[in-house]
């Protein structure tokens, strides 16, 4: 009931990073859309098939030197049912291979519907006398627009089934600021959200000091960062916007605690479009995955 | 690019409502349940069937007197990527039958990211030389929270393919105003979110003066729609919250302009639900949504 098996995983492997799955077509290798196709048709079934293969291989190339993966539903959803059917295998894959999965996607309702998306993600669903998990993921990101009756319904099951959430705080992006870094009397709306997972969060501390309700706070803000690491000291942080995105592992420094825990750094296309800035053949994809992964954690590690 | 097939559609029914598909199992009559597990068990798959066969009961109640119906993904992501492809079977089912499809799933993620959101719910995906729609719907409802980069992809492709997107402004849960009625300087969180929504839809204004760009106000608070109709004058309002959730319909009549346009009403359980309403068998659930349709209908012109 807080993020203290992900933190766990962190420590084991000395590396405070997730990887990215956003697996557009455009970033897989010739040859698994080749074989996919050849199967199925240059159809939903077919895109899915080649994410599902491509993701295995990332998975199998990182799962000893990278606690996490982070699927973008979004990069799923385009494909249809057929690609959230391969969203769904990735995540047990990754799962069966003892990797912590947060599912990126942003999900928020009211109350009632915020219960469903809780069931699908981070709990069961009951169908008559059976009890089925939908997804069955280890965290999921959500967005707080709502207020705290339709973040409730993640938290309660994140207590019941050792789970977690990371609520939009100030994200990675360039237009962030046009809401989030607005003031609303004394506080700006991201300060305003984070003080939210403090106090959603507050019984559910664990062992390292955070609790099950994180924030996502982008490596692109550095500032707010180290603002934010300082005023919210039981909410663990999701940090995209390394790498692609523009932000350094400089800037990152201030996302730590002084134990070197307290945030988890995204990197995607960099890890899974390595072999393309390697410039070598498609086949290698998953050495250079690995190679990328490796030379992040170094990069990370050194500004601790 | 405007919502003129939608209010073309309201005006030929003379009916301002949608129908939320919102189908946890609890409301299906338990002859479709028994069908749909009798053939797939008591499992995803079982629900997911059972789920389309009472959607698709409801459509053919309903599709002639109601112009839209509004899935709400949550109650198919619960179910799995078979609840996902329910979705995708209702989505393509209602628009067969000529209705509109407003995709309630309240998408959000930096530029990139909603672009793939976008293609899947108002787009198409490329797939090798094939282009296809993964979801198509005909509309969507989005979260703001990230600023206009978040957006601009989901306006892009409402301009190419004549669709729409509703943005949160003012939701109608009880905690709703925890940010959303906050004040930023001179305005509060939802006006600045309204104004945005202006500001998107400038150029997709159609021919009864709305954009493609709506916002999602909630029946619940009738004083803030009727200051947000007088405020918005281009930004068509998806207005949930009416019935069970505690909006009356004398309330809803600041959501509409001088010529009774300008909001289409949503209405989820109590129409799904009627049967049970009524106290009658589940076999005549399809007569007891139209009827409950009808009823809506009139209660709600009777206040425009």
């Amino acid at each position: 009931m807080s993020f203290d098996r992900l933190i766990s995983g962190i420590k084991r492997m000395n590396n405070p990073t997730v990887a990215g799955l956003d697996p557009k077509l455009d970033f897989i290798p010739e040859h698994i859309k080749a074989k996919s196709f050849a199967a199925f048709g240059q159809t939903l079934e077919g895109a899915a098939d080649a994410l599902l293969q491509f993701n295995k291989g990332l998975i199998d190339a990182l799962y000893d030197i990278v606690p996490a993966v982070k699927p973008q539903s979004a990069y799923y959803e385009m494909y249809g049912w057929q690609g959230v059917k391969a969203l769904s295998e990735t995540i047990a894959y990754a799962k069966a291979k003892g990797m912590f999965v947060i599912t990126d996607a942003k999900r928020n309702d009211i109350g009632t519907t915020a219960e469903a998306y809780a069931a699908a993600y981070l709990d069961s669903t009951a169908i008559g006398n059976e009890n089925i998990a939908a997804f069955g993921a280890d965290a999921l990101t959500v967005n707080g627009y709502l207020g705290t009756d339709g973040l409730r319904p993640f938290v309660d099951v994140c207590k019941k089934n050792d789970k977690g959430i990371f609520v939009l705080v100030k994200t990675s992006n360039k237009s962030s600021g046009e809401l989030q870094d607005k003031t609303l009397g004394f506080q700006t709306v991201y300060e305003f959200m984070g003080e939210m997972c403090e106090g959603l969060g507050s019984d559910t501390i664990g062992e390292y000091g955070y609790s099950a309700v994180g924030a996502v706070v982008g490596a692109t803000y550095p500032e707010q960062l180290t603002e934010l690491r300082q005023k919210l000291p039981h909410t663990f942080f999701l940090v995209p916007g390394y790498g692609a995105q523009g932000g350094g592992a400089a800037g990152l420094k201030g996302s730590f605690d002084k134990n070197g825990l307290g945030a988890i750094v995204n990197s995607s296309r960099a890890i899974m479009c390595a072999y393309k800035t390697e410039n070598i053949d498609g086949e290698a994809f998953a050495e250079a995955a690995r190679r990328e992964a490796l030379r992040m954690k170094e990069d990370i590690n050194s500004h601790i």
